[in-house]
């Protein structure tokens, strides 16, 4: 694997430019700066990064961040500003004044960003395999924050689990403590536990019935029983931006047949995947085999069926590099993916299972630590 | 001010083109929708937005979104992918075959995409006062969420106040409930009351005595008694994306008398301004008029001082236009802003007041309902 430095000499390129906020993976990956305003930052090989920053943020930059600060003043911006108003080109001739180029950028770098520097210098775009390629790879320390952050998911889906487990059946609806137990109750309660955890989650999913046939409904209503409740979690720690991800399916008593089939056979994808994965395992090997899996038992992989990929990676994004889809690469040490087979059809509901996990020399570290269990 | 449609017909382009996430404001604000993963959005005048999503998000973004939905294999991913395996080349053979432009896209627009379309027609780029000034003014729907969320910024605000104002004080430190009264508690109580109003707050500043000398560190430690202590949140509607923003500066018992002064100097900045801005009003000449003030008194701006703009936009994003800072553009009717003037020194402290509302014709109608009380 590449390092940055390399990304850079081998481009020909004299510098790597990024243009964003912290919300951006890459941009937080390489200074560990949190901030809501896009700042710039300049990455020259053998040298630390150089990020410039508004005049009020410099103190705080220079304290949490490793990287070399200057303030947008001392980059020239008030001087530039005497004779150019567009920002972009503000932006574009502080960074000429810092690097004459030629200039490697990502692939979301802004278009006007690159329009005002091509004046100056050749901008190459790095390929989606070498920056965030280079990110995939998770440090001991990165798989720990991970892990904090999956923590904090499985205390939440106990919770969920146990609301679920001791509800009181009311004419096939759940009730808990006096009241309808609905999916924004469960969700609410399982937010409050990651928040507990310094953690943020968004957009938590508790889908029962037919909500369940799509896969990122957030869900709504009162929970039933006998019905598939899909619950799936990706908190992000609010201390390093790193996230997890699990998803569970669970009924409150028996389901029916059907989905207990599809249980069954999801699960059974699960623990197929879990034994395929290993270094040098191709990603879209990993979802064929699954794909293929399905289709021996009369499940496809169409309209309906198994409509997603098999799994992603997850770090400061919470789909990043590798992909386990049609298009996945191999699968490198210290990759972290998520592993999520499903089945879903509008007339019946959805199944998914994910777990996480690292991936080894020789097979797939379990990152979570939590049961598989449908019927509460 | 122009609509969608104006400036794609003016621009001479055939279709507006987006490639985000709902992270990206101008993607949930055209389609309502939430996904985690980008999706490419095509908006030709008079007709709806159309929206290009995985199969997996197909049946979602139907029942969701306004736009008009197409499935990746629909828009033939499938079957460019047979010779093509350039992620950014698909995209853009995608969005041809749909239209042939010219192009309009956003300044963000990912620079690999601008490159795979380019050699299909002309790429345009929106200008910042395009799309984003047309999102800077508000429905009264729009207001309507802002507000719900301020509420639920003044509610942490509150449980803040109220837990500061009630501590014990043992040796200049703060404890409340038998335990040292920190930052992180403060904002873990904040988050959570936001959190039961359906929203979420991330990086809630309470930050103390020398801290607050940085606008935006978040704080750590014991809080203090005499101290200036930072108090400001910014939640996002989980519901519908749009967030409110509020600063309130306290001390638990008397400060000193520096940061008294501080203190009284910027509650008058901000009533002055509030008391400036209506619709025409200039964001610059509001913002040189507060720095000429504080200046007067024998406040600079420099490194010192009022280190940061007078107020920015509030909707989908925290910051987003218009901007009271130096080159700040006209204010209009329906504009939702803060006014946040503040003053930092290294050595004393940091004082912040923000108050968020509507530019009317005649005046600045404050969403703020929160008393300005220093002393607790």
């Amino acid at each position: 694997m590449d390092s940055l430095d390399d990304l850079i000499r081998n481009a020909g390129a004299a510098v790597y430019c990024l243009y964003a906020s912290s919300e951006n993976a890459a941009m937080r990956h390489m200074t560990r700066f949190v901030t809501h305003d896009p700042v710039t930052i300049l990455k020259r090989p053998d040298n630390p990064p150089l990020m410039i920053v508004p005049l009020m943020e410099a103190d705080r930059a220079q304290r949490e961040s490793p990287a070399e600060i200057l303030t947008r003043q001392q980059a020239g911006y008030l001087e530039i500003f005497e004779y150019e108003k567009d920002p972009w080109k503000i932006q574009a001739e502080m960074i000429r004044r810092l690097s004459e180029g030629p200039y490697l950028v990502p692939p979301d770098f802004p278009t006007a960003l690159t329009r005002a520097l091509e004046p100056y210098n050749t901008v190459i775009v790095d390929s989606s395999s070498g920056l965030s390629a280079h990110r995939a790879i998770k440090t001991p320390e990165e798989i720990g924050w991970i892990t904090n952050a999956q923590r904090a998911a499985e205390a939440a889906m106990d919770r969920a689990v146990s609301m679920i487990r001791h509800a009181d059946v009311k004419s096939g609806m759940l009730w808990y403590e006096d009241a309808p137990l609905t999916s924004d109750l469960v969700r609410y309660e399982m937010n409050k536990i990651m928040l507990a955890y310094d953690c943020t989650a968004q957009d938590t999913i508790v889908a029962c019935g037919l909500e369940t046939a799509m896969p990122h409904c957030t869900g709504s209503g009162v929970l039933k029983a006998h019905e598939p409740i899909v619950i799936d979690v990706f908190p992000c720690d609010n201390k390093t931006g790193y996230h997890a991800d699990m998803t569970r399916t669970v009924s409150r008593g028996e389901p029916s047949g059907k989905v207990t089939e599809l249980y069954e056979t999801v699960r059974d994808a699960l623990l197929m995947s879990e034994n395929m994965v290993q270094e040098g395992a191709s990603g879209a090997a990993c979802y064929q085999a699954v794909r293929d899996f399905f289709a021996e038992l009369g499940y496809q992989s169409d309209t309906e069926g198994f409509i997603h990929s098999l799994g992603h990676g997850v770090g400061l994004e919470i789909h990043e590099q590798p992909s386990l889809s049609g298009t996945g690469g191999d699968l490198r040490a210290g990759h972290v993916i998520t592993l999520e087979p499903g089945l879903y059809y509008r007339d019946t509901g959805g199944v998914r299972i994910e777990n996480l996990g690292v991936v080894e020399k020789t097979g797939f570290s379990r990152i979570t630590n939590y049961p598989l269990e449908m019927v509460l």
